[in-house]
């Protein structure tokens, strides 16, 4: 019994599940995603490559990422009926509350909702993979009075979804460096949105109410919600002095300086978010936006030498999703759709080789009272 | 390390969380609800309560009852607007996911979502467990085609739950076992839709998010599911002789019973299922229904002499709100009404002393690979 009542708060170094999916390996510095590395499959590969590899457990040959691509986009539109379902919402709904009605609402549409074969699974994946960027953008525009931005079927997936967001098909280099962001969010072990989603589907739930709580889970400031904070924050900042004040002055507050550290990472850097360096010096040159690229740096050595921390991925994604003219209350719902791929390989995976999570607790309560 | 890494499939046995709430103690056979015992209380008490009990860490006087109740009972009534998002669900939406949708779409109607002092999150839960019992109800009418049923403010809060599923007034007996069956449902220390509710709330997520990632869990059939598919299995029975052959036949294909075994009691027979099983027998004599009586006693007797297993509250709840008019696919979103009341005393719990959710994983897949 003893190692039993061991209380890790946050579950914090405890082994919640058995996966063959990935695994964040600190020490050899590497992100495994099925037996490769992340981030050489974000320098050499594309999102389509990586869902094949998540959902079919090889990267694909050229046909395969044909046809694959060719199902996704054959599933881009959303019945006109859903769309109205976002008009009955209040105007204020948040985006990403605007999403998990929205994804929650998808189940009724399923009429194989419980069934769960391999291609079943498949079929799922892809529609919610196809539907979901839809979701994102439309529940936005509906939320502002904006008309819908019908997909272009025509347009490559991330191609498509960027343009579904901004109303304009995107350049070459925004296109990929999107898709590279899209990579670098689409999977990541055990965060609190995948354990949500695990934890879900251990009743046998399915995959629509997993998706919907990870949605739920996504928004809070601790995890997704980091990357709009990041954002509000360089825009406070104004400019590089602006920014180190700013730091300072949170430093000496005590407050929590958002795109900083990260539970598994701890005092290294996270290396998605090198890669998203990378890519917005690339995006702010193209830009003539260098003073943004240099205001971010001056944070990162400011923390660095004041902390001792170091970015995560949010900290760089906000600014190239700045640069790339996505409105900022969409980073969350962006992360979220990349997400969906990594969580619909958990989801599968918790349902193939299920034990209900049923934890227990440690009471501190009173005890011995009658009524 | 070592202690870190012992992996128990489904957390069997870990401790989760620290709580003042509530416990289960298998051993003394009680649980435990902030120092009482539930079945004591719901031997002697109301919701209503429970609700104080559970919100306010103490049982109510008459005043600061009568208080509650008006409280609640200013809080029944929906936006008109809000009924129109379930006539723009497909009409073979299940009643859970409906419930889901509903609960998710209520945080744009919040202005002050994010605001978590005291006061602010005890109006939180007095609206939502004013507003939940209206959506479970209306959410089910709307998709029949049926016109909603408005809430009756006069009425008591269990005494108008019932009154909105059924359109009829509950006579003093009626409301009694349904508002004594919303008792045994509302707290239960640790279960899968508590444990989803509290990871979510640990990211800093909102108790909109938090609640409508707890209706998803609750849906699974290892879950809340099991009251209803209990409501079947006793249907397709029929009656005494047709539902020993039909476990008969359950235990011989190695299919699994619903209503039976219980992570957390194991081997002895769940208490909440002992009073309800008294309620039933109240109820089938009113209403001169005894065969079902005995049909659900043939069943316990005979898992009990054949699998060694004893009944859950499902087992029983589930002919009692038979012999209530309810409609079978309302049980689970009734149980889950009911456990809104646990719900947001966890969720508040868990943003007074946070510590975010983040496990690890043992890694099962290759190493190595290059794209």
């Amino acid at each position: 019994m003893a190692e039993q009542t061991v209380y890790k708060p946050g579950l914090d170094g405890v082994i919640a599940a058995e996966t063959g999916i990935s695994y964040l390996d600190v020490e050899a510095e590497e992100i495994v995603i099925r037996g490769y590395e992340l981030i050489e499959l974000a320098e050499e590969k594309k999102y389509l490559d990586l869902v094949h590899l998540l959902l079919h457990c090889s990267l694909p040959n050229d046909s395969e990422r044909a046809s694959l691509q060719q199902e996704l986009k054959q599933e881009y539109r959303l019945p006109p009926k859903f769309f109205r379902l976002f008009e009955q919402l209040p105007e204020k709904t948040h985006p990403m509350d605007a999403l998990r009605t929205g994804i929650s609402a998808l189940s009724g549409y399923d009429e194989r909702l419980n069934e769960r074969n391999e291609e079943e699974n498949l079929k799922k994946a892809i529609l919610l993979l196809a539907k979901i960027p839809n979701i994102v953008a439309n529940s936005y525009h509906i939320l502002h009075g904006q008309k819908p931005v019908k997909p272009k079927q025509d347009l490559p997936y991330s191609d498509n979804f960027l343009y579904m967001i901004t109303g304009k098909e995107p350049n070459a280099r925004e296109a990929a460096i999107f898709d590279q962001s899209l990579m670098v969010y689409s999977e990541h072990e055990m965060p609190n949105s995948t354990f949500a989603a695990r934890v879900i589907a251990s009743t046998n739930a399915d995959i629509c109410g997993a998706l919907t709580g990870a949605v739920a889970s996504l928004k809070g400031n601790l995890h997704g919600g980091a990357n709009e904070a990041v954002m509000y924050m360089l825009l406070e900042g104004e400019t590089i002095e602006g920014f180190r004040y700013l730091l300072y002055k949170k430093l000496k507050n005590k407050e929590k300086v958002m795109g900083f550290g990260h539970r598994v990472y701890m005092k290294k850097m996270d290396p998605r978010a090198a890669l998203m360096k990378e890519a917005l010096r690339e995006l702010a040159e193209d830009k003539g936006r260098m003073d943004l690229f240099e205001m971010c740096e001056a944070g990162e050595t400011l923390i660095r030498e004041e902390k001792g921390l170091y970015p995560n991925l949010d900290y760089y994604a906000a600014p190239v999703y700045y640069l790339l003219d996505i409105p900022i209350e969409l980073y969350t719902p962006i992360f979220y759709a990349s997400r969906t791929l990594g969580l619909c390989a958990h989801i599968f995976e918790q349902h193939s080789n299920n034990k209900l999570f049923r934890p227990r607790v440690h009471y501190t309560g009173p005890r011995g009272l009658h009524p």
